[in-house]
C-alpha cells in the first residue's frame, strides 16, 4: 500500500509503487497476469487504457493486464477476478492492484464524478452520495426509534474509534485521534451526517500477489452481490441486501459464520454504513450495530474489532483502492505485521460499490488455523430468475404523497446552491420518487406533501396544518354534496 | 447482438436487448453472474456504475455483475474473465456482455475520447488512433518495399471484401458493397489511410451465455497479451507482439495451430491491421498478408475467410462490443446460422485494445469436430521477469534526427487545424520521439530533420539539400581547423 492521502504523482506511478512493493515482498517476483481495480481514472485523471499503461510502467509489457470496475468496490472486484483466474488453473500467480487519484480536482468536481454512480433521476434532484447516505441514516433512526442525540452518539463513536485506529496506522491519511467536541463541532454535509461521518477524498493504491501455492494466509471465501441503484427501487432502506448475498456466499465457501470471524475491515464511506454493515454481516442483530460501537465491542481491544486500520474514514478512500487495501490490512493483521500484539486467525473484508449496489465480502485465514484442512464443498449460488422482472420506470406521479426519508444537503454539487432539501416521497399509489424541497422547513418522515414537476425534477412542499384541515373539510363537503363521478383538479386541492 | 449502427436508445437499454436475447436463446434462462465489457461509458455517456445498472435493468438485481476494461478489446476481456470464473467452478453459467454507445457525440469528441488510450506525449502532438495506424502502415510499406499503388491495392482489397461480407450481415452497420472507385474517391483521414480504411463510429452490444455444461460449441482456447502503449517504446512497428503472445497461448490451449483454423474474425479497426493481424496469427508469413487479401485467399469463398461478418469495417465498431461480437459471429457461423452454406469446424476471434497494446485471441470449435476429446494439457504461460525493466521516459533529445515513420493527418482532434504532419523521429542517440512537422513537405522515411521543443511538443523541419551540403562543409572545415575539445553549439549547427 502507498501512503494514503494527497499524492502528487501521476496515477500510474502511484499504482507502480504498490505493485513493485508487492512483487518485492512476495517470495517469487514473477507473475503471469495483472488484475487492476480502478473506478474512474478516465474522468479523474484523463487516462484511459490504464491496464496496458500500468503493465508497461511496471516493465511487464507482454504480460496480460486488465482492469475491473464495480464503482467504489473495484479493488475487491479485481481480487475476485484474479482469484477466479488462479482457481481455474489458467494462471498460477497474479498481481492484483487497486488505486485511484482524486485529490487534484476540486471537491465539487470529485463529488460530481462520484455522483455518476447514482440513479440519473435522483442525481438530477441534486442527490450526492452523502445525501443518499444521510437519507438512509434518517430512515434507520426512525425504524429503530433512536432519538437524534442517541444516533449522534452512535455515529460519533464510530468516527472516534476509526480515527483512533488510524492514529496507529502509518499509511493512513489521518493519523490523529479526534475528540467528541471536534466531532460535534464539525459541519453538516447532509443532515444528520457531519464532515467527520464521511470518508475523505484520497489518492492511493494497494497491491497483493495471489498464488496457487500454499502460503501462510489463504483466501478462504469470497462473494459478491448487487442491489438496486436508486432509492426508489428499494424495499428496504436500513440494510444492504448486496452485502447479505455476498456474505452468505463467502461464509459458506469458507465454511464459517459470523461467529468464526475475529475482526473485520468494512466499507465505512459513511459512519452509519459501518453500523449497517456490521448488522448485514451478522455480527449484530438489526438495529444493534450502533449500540455495539458505543459499548466498545468493535474497538481495537474489543471482542470484535471493526476497522482496526482506521477504515475508509481515517485510512482514506481512494475509491478503486479501498476494496483491496482492506484485504491488504487483513493480511497484515493475520501475519502479525501491525503494532497490535493480539493474534488473529480469521479476518473479513467488506467492500461497497455505489450506494450498496455492488458489494463484496472476502474472508482470509491463517493456514495454520485449522486442525484439518478439508476442502470446501462446491457452492451452488442461486441462479437468476428464469423470467427476470423488469425494473420499473419513474412513471407519472400523483400530486400528493408523504416523506419516506429526507436530508438537508449543505455540500451541493455544481449548479445547486446550498442548502438543498431532498426527500424520497411515497405517492398515493405507493410509488417512490426523489424530489427537491421548495423550502426546507418541517421535514419529518411521514409528513404529507404536495408534489409538482418542473422539467426533469420533482419539487415538494410540506402541507401546513391549515392546509390539512381545509382538505379534510373539502372532502367532507364533497362527500355530502358533489356527484361522486366528478374529479377534483390538482389546482383545487392546493387552494 | 443488436443491430449495429446509430442507436437512439440509452446505453443500458442497448445492453439489455443483447442480454435478454442471449438469455432467451440459451437453453436455460438463468445465470449466476454478469461479466460486462465496456471501454468508456463514463465519458461517452456520463454513466458510471454500469455493471449494477445493467443488472438492475435486466431485472437481475442481486446477481453479481462486474465490468472489465482493456480499451477497445473490453468485450474479449469480459469473455476471458467469465471463462475463468466458469473454469474455476465458482459459477456454472454466466452472461457475458459487451457494448458501447458513441454516435451521439461529435466526431471530434469521440476521437478525443478514443485518443485517451494513446501515450500522453504522442497525444499532445495531435496523434489520434488513425494517425498512429497510418504511421504503422507507412512503416509496413517501407519494410516490405511496397509501392504506394501496391499498398493502396492491398488496403482496398480488404475494404472491398469486408464491405461485401457486411452486405450479407443483417446486423452490420453498412450492408452495401463498395466499389474500387468509391474507395479511391474517399478522402484521406491520415495518409495513406482513407475514410474507407477506418472502422466507423458505432452504437451496439453483443451478448452470450457461457456454461460449464457441454453444448454444440466450446471455447477451446483463449489468450491475452500486452504491448507498449507508445510508438517510441517499440522495437517493431509492423507486427503486434501482443497478438502473437495471445495467439501462442490460445493455440496451445486449443491444441491446434494456424493450420487448424477454418476462418477468423479479426480486429480491422483499420484495414492494414487486418493484414498485419493475419500475419501475427500465423496465417501468412510477414509481409504476405496483403497479397493474400488481393488474391482472394481471405474472401468468403476463399480457403481462409477473414471477417466473413464484415469485420469492424462494415459491421461497425462499438468499441466495448467488438471483441465479444466477433465471438458471437464465430459461434453463429460454427452453428451454420448464417447464409453461407459452407460448414466450419473451428473459428478464431482476435481483438485489439488500443494500438495493439492489449490483445486477445479466442478459439471456438464445434464439439463434434474431434474424434477424441482429450483434455488440454496444463498451459504454463511465461512468468514476468524477476527484475522488471523500467519503461524509459522521454528524456532530453538531441536536436537532430531522422524520420522513422510519418503521416499527414487530415481529421484532427479539437485544437489542431488540419492538415497536421506527424512523424516519429529517431534522434542521434537512437531514441524515438513523436513530433509535429512545421510544414508537411518532403516527408519520407529516413529523411533528416531538425528538432526543437515548444512547451510539451517537439517540432521538426526536414533539412533541405542545401542545408545538408552546408553542414557537411562545416564539418569538414571544423575537422581541419578547430580544436577537437571545443563543442559545437546547437545554434551554430543550424546556420
Amino acid at each position: 500500500m502507498t501512503k494514503f492521502g494527497k499524492d502528487p504523482r501521476p496515477i500510474v506511478e502511484i499504482f507502480c509503487q504498490a505493485g513493485q512493493e508487492a512483487l518485492a515482498a512476495s517470495q517469487a517476483e514473477r507473475v503471469e497476469a495483472i488484475y487492476i481495480g480502478s473506478m474512474n481514472p478516465e474522468e479523474f485523471t484523463g487516462e484511459s487504457n490504464i491496464a496496458s499503461q500500468i503493465a508497461e510502467a511496471l516493465g511487464l509489457t507482454g504480460i496480460p493486464a486488465l482492469r475491473i470496475e464495480t464503482a467504489s468496490s473495484a479493488g475487491a472486484a479485481a481480487l475476485q477476478a484474479g482469484f477466479q483466474a488462479i482457481a481455474s488453473g489458467y494462471y498460477r500467480r497474479v498481481l492484483v492492484l487497486g488505486g485511484e487519484k482524486m485529490t487534484h480536482l476540486s471537491t465539487s468536481a470529485t463529488t460530481r464524478i462520484l455522483a455518476e454512480v447514482i440513479d440519473r433521476q435522483e442525481r438530477q434532484c441534486g442527490a450526492t452520495m452523502p445525501a443518499l447516505a444521510a437519507m438512509i441514516t434518517e430512515k434507520y433512526r426512525q425504524k429503530f426509534r433512536l432519538s437524534q442525540s442517541r444516533l449522534e452518539n452512535m455515529l460519533c463513536s464510530v468516527a472516534l474509534k476509526n480515527h483512533l485506529n488510524g492514529s496507529r496506522n502509518s499509511l493512513a491519511q489521518f493519523q490523529k485521534a479526534i475528540t467528541r467536541d471536534a466531532y460535534l463541532a464539525s459541519k453538516f454535509v447532509a443532515t444528520p451526517l457531519r464532515l467527520y461521518d464521511c470518508a475523505p477524498i484520497t489518492d492511493g493504491a494497494a497491491a497483493l500477489v495471489l498464488t496457487s501455492e500454499k502460503t501462510d494466509v489463504r483466501l478462504a471465501g469470497i462473494g459478491q452481490g448487487t442491489g438496486p441503484l436508486s432509492l426508489r427501487e428499494r424495499d428496504i432502506f436500513t440494510s444492504f441486501p448486496a452485502t447479505r448475498i455476498a456474505a452468505a456466499r463467502a461464509y459458506q465457501m469458507a465454511e464459517t459464520s459470523p461467529q468464526g470471524i475475529d475482526f473485520a475491515e468494512v466499507h465505512d464511506a459513511f459512519t452509519p454504513f459501518e453500523i449497517i454493515t456490521s448488522e448485514d454481516l451478522g455480527f449484530f442483530p438489526p438495529g444493534k450495530g450502533g449500540e455495539a460501537a458505543v459499548e466498545g465491542k468493535t474497538a481495537l481491544e474489543g471482542p470484535l474489532p471493526i476497522n482496526p486500520s482506521g477504515g475508509l474514514k481515517a485510512r482514506g478512500h481512494p475509491v478503486g483502492a479501498s476494496g483491496l487495501a482492506q484485504v491488504v490490512e487483513v493480511t497484515k493483521r493475520l501475519r502479525g505485521q501491525t503494532r497490535a500484539k493480539r493474534e488473529f486467525k480469521r479476518g473479513l473484508a467488506q467492500s461497497t460499490g455505489g450506494l450498496g449496489t455492488n458489494n463484496f465480502v472476502t474472508i482470509l485465514e491463517r493456514t495454520d488455523s485449522r486442525a484439518v484442512q478439508s476442502p470446501a464443498p462446491p457452492f451452488l449460488p442461486p441462479m437468476s430468475p428464469a423470467v427476470p422482472k423488469k425494473a420499473s420506470s419513474p412513471a407519472a406521479m400523483s400530486d400528493e404523497g408523504e416523506i419516506e426519508t429526507f436530508t438537508i444537503l449543505y455540500v451541493t454539487p455544481d449548479g445547486f446552491l446550498p442548502p438543498v432539501a431532498l426527500a424520497l416521497i411515497r405517492d398515493r399509489n405507493g410509488r417512490l420518487l426523489m424530489a427537491q424541497g421548495e423550502d426546507n422547513v418541517q421535514l419529518k418522515i411521514g409528513r404529507e406533501v404536495y408534489l409538482r414537476r418542473m422539467d426533469e425534477v420533482y419539487l415538494f412542499t410540506v402541507k401546513s396544518q391549515l392546509q390539512k384541515v381545509q382538505e379534510s373539510l373539502k372532502r367532507l363537503l364533497r362527500r355530502g354534496a358533489a356527484s361522486p363521478s366528478k374529479e377534483e383538479s390538482p389546482a383545487e386541492k392546493k387552494l
